[in-house]
């Protein structure tokens, strides 16, 4: 399949007579795909009962007769006043206890029913009328759930729903009470209607308490999609799909990605890096109009695995963005650059939002492919030229890496709830390990933590893995390949708890985590005869087994019994560096030390060579093995 | 007219025989206007309609009959406990949702009728019984609006004036949801009590909700402030004065400046500083006990414009006070200095805040002229030394400046809502603009945004103005002199949406923006053949107009139709002084370039040198001309 | 007495077939003591009124047998969930108005009566079970009392609780309104029920409000504790104890301690370095793994006159911490040096928090004596070395110190209040006196504000105590030796107003601070022939008594009369040390510079020098004099 281009289209922010001619430019620029959609419930249905279709039949006509294939968005995300008004406890709750109230969007609460059932009732309707539609050739469901942070809702519909969850998965409250230790402080409850919500508590709640209500609400985001899934798949058999966003972790994707065809993320390099990435200035300084050169391969590779190979990139940030704290335009060549990259990764469709920058409301600062003044925005010839390399690209398969990493959600969550040391954080840890490996020029698999089989890679790496499931322990044993185990992967029970027997618990090592100790960022603990240290999270570890870097001290820092290692602590980048070569080259596997902003992404036939310090790609055709 | 010393006074904090001994003290030191009463409701009436006016007429007497001006307040910035009890709903509400309690001031709500009848209802008595005492000089009607962020109220009282005030400003929904583009993101309503305030939203609301909030508000203070005017305008025929704040945005001064005689403000140089300064900690540390060189200049010179020519200082800073992060002593004849740079600007009175410091209650560490022991401040011999200084000076006359800069209340507010990048701040870049003048000695107009005439001026600056208004255009059109419009200038509609031709829709010039990038700090745009850099912000324009200053990129940074200058970017303080100097030397104007903290300011027959490194003034007599 | 080791010990969180051999290995170990019971209530009584003794008979048995001392804990600080919904409006309200839920612990408002009630029912079951049980040789009453912010209480029942006690301490609104000087922003109430409490107003309250307000909390603290203790009295004759914090100043410790037979305090040095200490980062980076050599000093002698000379250390930090930004773990010898230096200062019992780490629930991360897989944390090896030392150690008596610092609970609410400037903090200038006396190797008393006696002691320092009693007006009329005071002694009346003569208001000396700054960091006032600076906060002072020092401007800084001294400002380390060697020296104190982590405590028959640098504990016998 050879990949392609979209954009996204409001065409209820436009005359209809702009439709015609905004169809025909798409084409004459090389797009392929445009979604509608996904905010204009409000037009679809102005009041209660009362739907309006002709403007929607007409859009998806104007743009289909082009040659355009369409993907229509269920407008979940913006529920209109009138379902305020009638369904008032609908509305999302902070974790402060302020009711989130309408006036932008995703201001619904994901344990309401009845507007689940609303959400389903829209949806159903709109798969009645488009389903078997010629035009329309995927879906989009809601959109960027988690953004903005609302997944979690402190609402009473989540408290009833946590409640009812807790009942089902521990059946008695005197279950529930050992499971999570609730003797501690004389937190025990006789009925699950005494169980709270984790919030406005006066010091921390049991961290099983909060890890659970993540799990129940990261199951109302999995099944507040399903409904609407369900909905569609009898009305149409086009792939359906939802666009997720950077660094939002706060439910499983994995599981949202299981009940949909193909996943999607909204990539906005520059806004991301100046509103969710905590690299230092100097390194915002140098890629402020270029973007992060890991962040968006990193999504890439994630959503790569949430799509089960099937993914896009539904919006690619074409300028300026509005609602990062500095924003600044991307460099000349940088457009081209982050599309040609989300290909090398496999993406089959790349989408740009927007394609005219709408002159009100929220996002009018936001640019777009086409001006306010309806003349090309610089991306827009950046578009074309990418389209006509496209045109000379013969394939894009996409093949297994040597190299993978976990990565899971759960984990983010209880390291979230008990970071230990202030800054240690999930996402940066493995992020920190991705960045390693790209700097040494692999290009890596994301997996689930449930992962049954690594198949014939050679190194995965499982770092702070929170709890381990019979999945991954059976991939483990079955692997041929080098392991990296640690810091704090297994060190604790699914309940939250710490093992017994202490952590890791890998059955087939002899190693003891005895204590463990956060370090303020002006200690760090030296590596014997190794540059850099490790930093933030130390273990005291007790072992049998070979000692392969020492502290200074003396103490174990990498330690291996077969091709497993287990590594004590968080490293610099040069004890990363160390580290993974020392694990690489183990493997035999061919490393690239890439300076600066130079990537490598490979293909099954190609490598694409992504430089961000000088905003060009170069693709080059592998020899045949 | 002779600019005379006034002080504010609380007879109800002191026993009554201290009175006499103080009003005679007041005129020994050249004091001739004392103001009293504005906080002093529970003590005219202590419980509902219960009204004692005996303390309060023999305070009249006594201060009056030794020689004394008086100026009454209105108490309506201190509603007492039991009006609270009785309108529990008439407290104001903060962003937050939090309802502001009773027990400082400043607390109740300018939506709330039933307590603006009440205002109106105390102003009505007090009229009644002094508006004809021949003591009474002056009115002074509540206390600084906007003081402790209270202009702002998201209360049921203000959401229901505030659909009302759309009702009647759009006479549709349709109407309103087509000007706001409700459309974005289904925000349409279909009446207009769906309306909700624009706080607690999950993101941002549509700036033009937020504007048109600031705007519904902004219009309650006038009414508020008209109300209590009107009352008293047929009651007494002396001028009516409101006492404004130092860098207090959140309505509009002009409007509310309109219905009174005489503006005037509440001078805290230190407290300002510490408090309301972005200046660095170097600036800050140079001039902790002597305040800004500017910030007095600033307001002195808005609020002549704000009072057409009338105004005072009605509370000027005597000695260390209580309320900012850091309370240092005046260096020694900075009171003097602070009182004769009002006088330079044109004030009438310069009145000093308070005239014995009390020794109870919140402003118990807020000095005064004389001590809590009764005892004389420093500040009060420097009064003196100001009276004597006075009696010699035989008239202070005030012209018009040949410069002057356009300072708009409503931009303020869209940039507070839309900043774009995290440190545009309008006051901050008038301010800029404003400070770069006074660095080349020149005297500065303020004028308001719908100024219809510009006069004999030889310089308008019009930076940031979001929106023109008739009025401007006219005066731009039929100005003689130079002009310097932009950054940001013209880049809305009064909608707060973009122009479908691009800003900055100056119909007699040929300039697109056709993008906009904020900058971080460390991201500055060079210039070609000049010192200093565009910082902040940046606008990529098209010109067919003469370039006169280009970046080092080559893209226009300062461009000129006529006499007509755009600029790209807000300017750094090299920059600023270089782009001054052009225009200032376009127009001969003559400049003097001034160092450290030493200023020139011009009235019609003297020149008043301020130097605030060496905390002296020097006066000297203008050459006829 | 000789002092002995405890550990804090939760039968409920282990199996009975555990506690047995638990027992066994204390003794074996040296630890004399146990404590049990503080968060066992919903074991106790898992629903109202069904008791649960069976296990807690067992366990004190069971630890009794084998020869262990029983603190038994009232279980207050953790009411269950049944009582919670039994009495809703229990729950502590925070002073952003939002309730506090249950899910942790300390949720409880000290104003609610059916709760205090409830606790001391509890307190009273308990009395009669184990008041007069061989096992049980003391009692804890609650837990933390002021942990987690949880002493201030904007709850209902506090707001008519406070007015209440404002109307038996005013008897009229009329006097409470002269005294609060409630005119000042007509803030006067006609009845007590119209006070409200002091959070949520538009800007700062009234101070002496929100001093009235801390008086009455901490009298709440009080009266909880009394309610529980008088139940006790009439059914056991055992000591009773609470457990203070680290630098928890918002209630009257002095006033809770006088109904208590022993003080105690809970010692975390890591901990509290990070978390509670405003050390700079280089001071936290020495101190990381040993905390910081003045904290634990500080207040082992402020409890130890808390205690009224008997005190414990009831919960000593025995590894890493959970609740820090930084965790790190203890160096090598550091739990043994905290146990010693608890002796050398007077503790009689040392318990370490915890015995085994318990694997569940919020301090899982908390490291114990016994690690999860129980075996022997380090600390349990330093605990038994310090078991020998004790055998050694023929005794333990104290002896009155020759220097004192009155350390006063009111004027840390007072100067918590009213701040003047920002850095302005009671607990760090108390401490800076406390540490600049321990670098010239002095041992030091912490007296009350009310101590009418100084005895024999030779220098008694006084700074920032706000207002003056008789009792200390006493002491300090019948003291021989020298006494320090200010700067900002006595310079308030007890109703929070400035003395009308001016303060300090020393009936025998001849001064008055006539203006006070505060200053910023980067502003501080020189001394002329002495190193060092005042810093933060100055007094002009006018005197007829003798300048010791002067500033480099002239004015006094340090002034005598006889042999009381008064400060005019904050000094820095340089100038501390150069005042305190002028006072230790006129009396003729022996000084020892310390240099670095050394300290040195004397005891009545020992020097224990303490090196927070080595990590090591000297301890010389004093020859007989």
């Amino acid at each position: 399949m050879k990949p392609e281009l979209g954009t996204c289209y409001y065409p209820e922010h436009w005359s209809q007579d702009m439709w015609q001619r905004d169809a025909e430019r798409m084409i004459e620029v090389g797009i392929s795909w445009v979604r509608i959609g996904e905010f204009a419930w409000s037009r679809i249905e102005p009041q209660e009962g009362k739907l309006e279709w002709e403007w929607l039949d007409k859009a998806v006509q104007t743009l289909g007769e082009v040659g355009l294939k369409i993907v229509m968005g269920t407008p979940s995300a913006t529920p209109p006043i009138w379902m305020v008004k009638k369904y008032p406890d609908m509305l999302a709750v902070g974790k402060d206890g302020h009711v989130k109230q309408f006036g932008s969007r995703r201001h619904y609460c994901f344990s309401h029913f009845e507007y689940r059932r609303e959400a389903v009732r829209m949806a159903t309707l709109m798969g009645e009328r488009y389903g078997h539609n010629t035009h329309v050739a995927a879906w989009q469901i809601d959109n960027e759930y988690g953004c903005h942070n609302t997944t979690l809702s402190y609402s009473p519909h989540a408290q009833m729903g946590f409640q009812d969850w807790l009942a089902q998965k521990y059946q008695s409250p005197q279950a529930l009470n050992r499971a999570w230790g609730n003797v501690f402080w004389s937190m025990e409850v006789s009925s699950f209607d005494e169980i709270g919500l984790p919030n406005l508590t006066v010091c921390e709640p049991n961290p099983i308490h909060e890890l659970e209500f993540f799990r129940y609400t990261s199951d109302q985001v999995v099944a507040f999609n399903l409904a609407q899934v369900k909905a569609l798949r009898t009305l149409t058999d086009r792939p359906l799909i939802h666009n997720y966003m950077g660094r939002i972790l706060d439910f499983d994707h994995y599981k949202v990605g299981d009940d949909l065809d193909i996943a999607s993320w909204d990539s906005y390099p520059l806004g991301f890096l100046e509103d969710r990435s905590e690299k230092d200035e100097a390194f915002k300084h140098t890629y402020s109009t270029k973007g992060d050169p890991d962040f968006q391969a990193f999504h890439h590779d994630l959503y790569r695995s949430v799509g089960k190979g099937r993914w896009w990139v539904m919006e690619q940030q074409p300028g300026p963005v509005n609602w990062a704290p500095y924003n600044p335009a991307p460099a000349e060549g940088m457009v081209k650059l982050w599309t040609l990259e989300a290909i090398a990764h496999g993406a089959e469709v790349v989408s740009y939002f927007r394609w005219r920058q709408a002159h009100f409301a929220q996002e009018q600062m936001h640019s777009g492919l086409l001006r306010v003044d309806d003349k090309a925005a610089p991306a827009l010839h950046e578009a074309e030229e990418v389209h006509k390399i496209l045109t000379d690209l013969d394939t894009n398969e996409q093949q297994q890496s040597d190299v993978a990493i976990i990565f899971d959600y759960e984990s983010a969550w209880a390291w979230h709830i008990q970071r230990q040391g202030k800054d240690f954080d999930y996402f940066n840890l493995i992020y920190d390990f991705y960045c390693g490996l790209r700097k040494l020029g692999q290009s890596i698999d994301i997996l689930p933590p449930n992962t049954e089989n690594f198949g014939d890679r050679k190194l995965v790496l499982i770092p702070a893995l929170f709890a381990w499931n019979n999945e991954i322990k059976t991939a483990m044993k079955n692997f041929n390949g080098t392991l990296l185990i640690g810091p704090r992967s297994g060190s604790k029970t699914k309940d939250f708890a710490i093992p017994s027997k202490l952590p890791p618990e890998i059955d087939y090592m002899d190693i003891t985590v005895e204590r463990v100790e956060t370090l303020r960022p002006s200690s760090t603990v030296g590596l014997k005869n190794y540059n850099g240290t490790l930093m933030r999270w130390f273990e005291h570890i007790t072992t049998l087994n070979e000692v392969v870097i020492e502290t200074t001290a003396g103490a174990p820092a990498l330690i291996k019994k077969g091709k497993t290692y287990y590594l004590a602590g968080w490293p610099d980048e040069m004890a990363m560096q160390n580290v993974l070569k020392l694990l690489l080259e183990g493997e035999n596997l061919s490393i690239q030390k890439l300076k600066g902003g130079l990537r490598l992404r490979e293909s099954k036939h190609h490598k694409f060579w992504i430089d961000y310090d000088t905003c060009q790609v170069k693709i080059e055709p592998k020899e045949k093995p």
